[in-house]
């Protein structure tokens, strides 16, 4: 690959496309002016859209299908119906060395099914993790998994580890991430044998030293730790728990402000204060979460995602091209025991 | 029982016990003025924290024991040695009728194996849950398990949708309480076999027209459903996150609030809209979890809490018995079809 950088954009996934996608590629250009953008998808409707914009015209390729993944689509339906989708052929475009990054809101099932199949795993990694930044008391912090394994065992959650300790350091600039393992409790006797042997595991590792034991859901506000470790099912709670409560909490400031004119008075002057907030807890400057342990970089953006949010998720794709996020695990990877039984990936 | 009625307090547990207990007493005898109070724990400090108080003095009964069950203590040993604990007694109480319910700060475990020991379950009911009430948009809602059962199946997640629907019409006064599961997904084929497996009895079930579907974390603070149903180990994380997720938005505001003078200015004028906030997320008014499925009143109050939680946590207790919750669990679970092979208590 040669300047300007190429990244794969599936211009038809998420429930604003393809306007999103091309406006966030837009916003995107702005910040990284050295990308490139390959658009998959609908060439009328992605033609349209770039009609009054020459310069992103002249920063991009526009890959023509007609066909895309749906939001309903289970997973196998899509891994067989959809090898000419918008998805698909922007995966494969990675794959073959055409982008340096795959970035799609399209659902979720089919885009990590597709990516694990078509990119396979790093050696040693036998599956895949949503990984992400979340907002806290201290800065962010990084959390897997969040939402592609519903169910994992003590294996999974040991690599989980290493890969959140090697996003960590690559990301959030950390040399020594602590690491911990969402649960019930934080005494060692709780929670279910899997974070019981997930923890051993860990204490018994080169990790050992970055390991601080188990978390609980108030810590991850809190940021008590730089890595949360958990299983798909309960980080997608924790998240989306957050999300909603963050709103919540506006919803009723919000309320609370107009409750009389003193208060109307008290919001007025307060607006640039509660400007930073809202900024902060904005989920779209969140937006863009990656696949980690696949052959490649892949990240997912919120369905729902408006061009800045979609902006933020290439900006995700592109920082951890930059910080060489896969030869970085790698290395960490090859530091410790992980089981290479089915691993699917012996090639880098 | 006659008037004043007898409420068993175990005086021990907790991190601010004997004094939040006692003074919580204090509290919620303003509030029901009938309660009588059955203090268990060291008698020499309840004692002397009653010493200045004739009028509460007057309305309680103190049985001494030096037995305590600690924070750490696995429920196993708990229930091995703390046969004259402050928490046992207390719960032996009820079960021999001198206390229409008890209320207990301490080892959480410990309490719900101790409780189930000693009162059994419902008929029809394989495992008791933790169940409370969440702050939403759309005011209150009810949630099962909080954390008592790491792991649960189809069954126990069925029986914990009856309970919850029975409480929320006790409770929350509802007539067709909107029950919801909590998942990764609202789409059928998203989560695990546990959570599909439930949600397909509910729908075949007499709940069926109740039943809304899957919810997700977001949901629980948008009150999109009246009542969340799921195992203990993602309510607990949920729970824990929504917690911390208020703080920290409580937390960064004030932060924004000292960034300036006219923020400082618009803080002054806005103290009251954010008092309603405050008091609105404030955990100890949310504080008192029923253990929802036993034959008997058990109430667990927060580990941490001060004086107004514990008073609160009594409230609930009091209010619990005073809506009969268990004479209309009984009357639910008579029309349901639930396995009644692994139930522990035949008679009521």
């Amino acid at each position: 690959m040669s300047l300007p950088l190429p990244i794969a954009l599936d211009a038809m996934g998420g429930d604003n496309a393809p306007v999103s996608v091309i406006q966030g590629a837009e916003l995107a250009r702005q910040r990284f002016p050295w990308l490139k953008f390959l658009f998959y998808g609908n060439a009328f409707k992605i033609g349209s859209l770039l009609e009054k914009n020459a310069a992103l015209r002249s920063a991009c390729e526009v890959v023509h299908t007609d066909v895309v993944v749906n939001t309903g689509d289970k997973p196998s339906v899509a891994l067989r119906q959809g090898r000419q989708s918008s998805m698909r052929l922007a995966i494969d475009a990675v794959k073959e060395g055409k982008a340096f990054a795959i970035v799609s809101a399209g659902n979720t099932g089919a885009l990590m099914a597709m990516s694990k199949l078509v990119l396979r795993t790093l050696p040693g990694i036998s599956r895949p993790a949503i990984i992400s930044l979340l907002p806290t008391q201290r800065g962010e912090i990084v959390m897997l998994d969040m939402g592609a394994n519903i169910e994992c065992d003590a294996n999974d959650l040991f690599q989980f580890a290493i890969m959140g300790d090697a996003f960590a350091k690559a990301v959030l600039n950390l040399t020594h991430p602590r690491i911990g393992i969402l649960n019930v409790g934080q005494e060692e006797m709780k929670g279910h044998d899997e974070v019981k042997m997930a923890a051993h595991m860990l204490r018994n590792s080169k990790l050992s030293s970055n390991f601080h034991g188990f978390v609980e859901g108030n810590n991850l506000a809190e940021g008590t730790v730089d890595v949360v470790v958990t299983d798909g099912f309960s980080g997608n709670i924790a998240l989306k728990t957050l999300e909603g409560t963050a709103k919540l909490v506006v919803h009723h400031l919000r309320r609370s402000y107009s409750s009389s004119l003193v208060a109307k008075v008290g919001y007025l002057l307060s607006r640039p204060a509660l400007a930073t907030l809202k900024e902060m807890m904005d989920p779209r400057k969140h937006n863009g979460a990656m696949f980690i342990g696949l052959n490649g970089i892949c990240v997912k953006s919120h369905g729902s995602a408006d061009a800045l949010s979609f902006a933020n998720a290439i900006g995700v794709a592109t920082e951890l091209a930059v910080q060489q996020i896969n030869r970085r695990i790698n290395e960490e990877l090859s530091l410790y025991d992980v089981s290479a039984a089915d691993n699917e990936s012996p090639e880098i």
